[in-house]
């Protein structure tokens, strides 16, 4: 059992989850948690190293099972735990996985492209959206948050395993888009169509924008069509995770609605 | 200028941010940053005390003068600030605003009750949502956060100024929401009808219920019809702000339409 927080094991996962930079030298992030990392585990991403408490180990005895089976699993003491993760409240397991960058599908009709979404939160929140509106894909443009950060994972509750998300710059993404023929459509805050007065059951490009300065200007290289939702309350805006999912949705719902016989 | 965070005004504030007693007793609760602090004294609400930086009058000197005419304004060092503020990166001011209970209005039609979202980010979402889609008020049943823990507020981004938020027991709940005739739907992860399959355009009650657990036990007393989205992602379930979200602009999509000519 590892019981002193520098040993070198508990230093490799707190670097992976506190630097970028390490992040991309390991080609490894860590998540936190049984469930995720039962998640991990199913999703047959290589798995590297595995740090868990007795406890853990009492109230889940199969998941450790099946880390000892493949040599990955160390016991540590409650206080290296506290010191290893990223939350306040130790989930009792840190599981170090190796980045895998799903590749694109033949198929693509349906992307969601974040423009510096730099809110680790938003930025997970929006990447378990579109994991459940089933989205081909999500794109990064700069300026977003790491989506292998710790709290992007935690609020991403699993979408990581399940969809291709990509970091690009805009012109890649623009090849992209029009290579795979895709309407972009961008939200905005007080201007552009109804959502709902759209069709957005065809194949197309969602641009969602950071939530303090909008869409930057590099997005209208893609010339998307505005869309707004309208609010009739008296407010400035929605947050940008719930406007994203908003409009995810309405997708989900016309697509579903042209499908039906 | 107040240079030592023993100062008994910076004690204070920063009580009222920690702890839901201090609260309680004062009647008071503290905004951060300017962009809420010119809500709170847009909203009419009583202030009693703000905590500013140099730095914060010479970038937004009005909000000050404002504020100093009133006799309210203590000017501190920034490590003050520091010390006395909630956020990592201080946003050079605090104000201290008492708490309003904004009276329901005569006619109601539009209710987000929220049963046991404990997680003050999701709350300020959702009451910030709430105020977007025109809710008539927000009903918190027990196992909510604080409506005015510090997180609350700056995610609500001045949503508690706009709209009536009461947090009440399951008795006066449902005792509200038999008299004022709304129907009340849930939402459901699993369960339920489509949500765009109900008619939302009538007087009706919003009920949703905490991430880890649904709703309780105790909203099945008002016999709620079930509702939820589909998700065609495999995906365990949305982020119950961004699911509340689309479920809140899906009433307002529905009246949109039904008023239409």
């Amino acid at each position: 059992m590892i019981t002193s927080a520098r040993n070198a094991k508990v230093q490799h996962l707190r670097a992976l989850q506190r630097l970028a930079k390490r992040r991309r030298e390991a080609g490894s992030f860590v998540v936190e948690g049984g469930r995720l990392a039962k998640e991990a585990v199913e999703s047959g991403w290589p798995l590297r190293l595995a740090l868990y408490t007795q406890r853990l180990q009492a109230s889940d005895p199969e998941l450790i099972r099946a880390l000892d089976a493949r040599g990955l699993a160390e016991q540590v003491s409650e206080s290296v735990m506290a010191a290893a993760g990223d939350t306040q409240t130790p989930q009792g397991i840190l599981l170090e996985v190796e980045l895998r960058s799903m590749p694109m599908p033949a198929e693509v009709n349906f992307v969601l492209i974040l423009d510096a979404i730099a809110d680790p939160g938003n930025l997970g929140t929006l990447l378990r959206s579109a994991a459940a509106a089933d989205c081909d894909a999500v794109l990064l443009a700069p300026g977003c948050a790491d989506a292998f950060a710790p709290k992007v994972v935690r609020s991403g509750m699993g979408a990581h395993f399940r969809q291709p998300i990509q970091s690009l710059g805009w012109d890649e993404i623009t090849r992209l888009v029009k290579e795979r023929s895709l309407q972009p459509f961008v939200a905005e805050a007080w201007e552009g169509t109804p959502y709902e007065e759209e069709n957005l059951a065809g194949p197309l490009a969602l641009i969602l924008g950071g939530e303090a300065r909008g869409t930057g200007g590099e997005a209208a290289r893609l010339n998307p069509r505005p869309i707004q939702i309208p609010m009739p309350g008296r407010t400035e805006s929605l947050n940008v995770a719930a406007a994203g999912s908003i409009l995810l949705f309405e997708v989900v719902r016309q697509r579903r609605a042209k499908a039906k016989p």
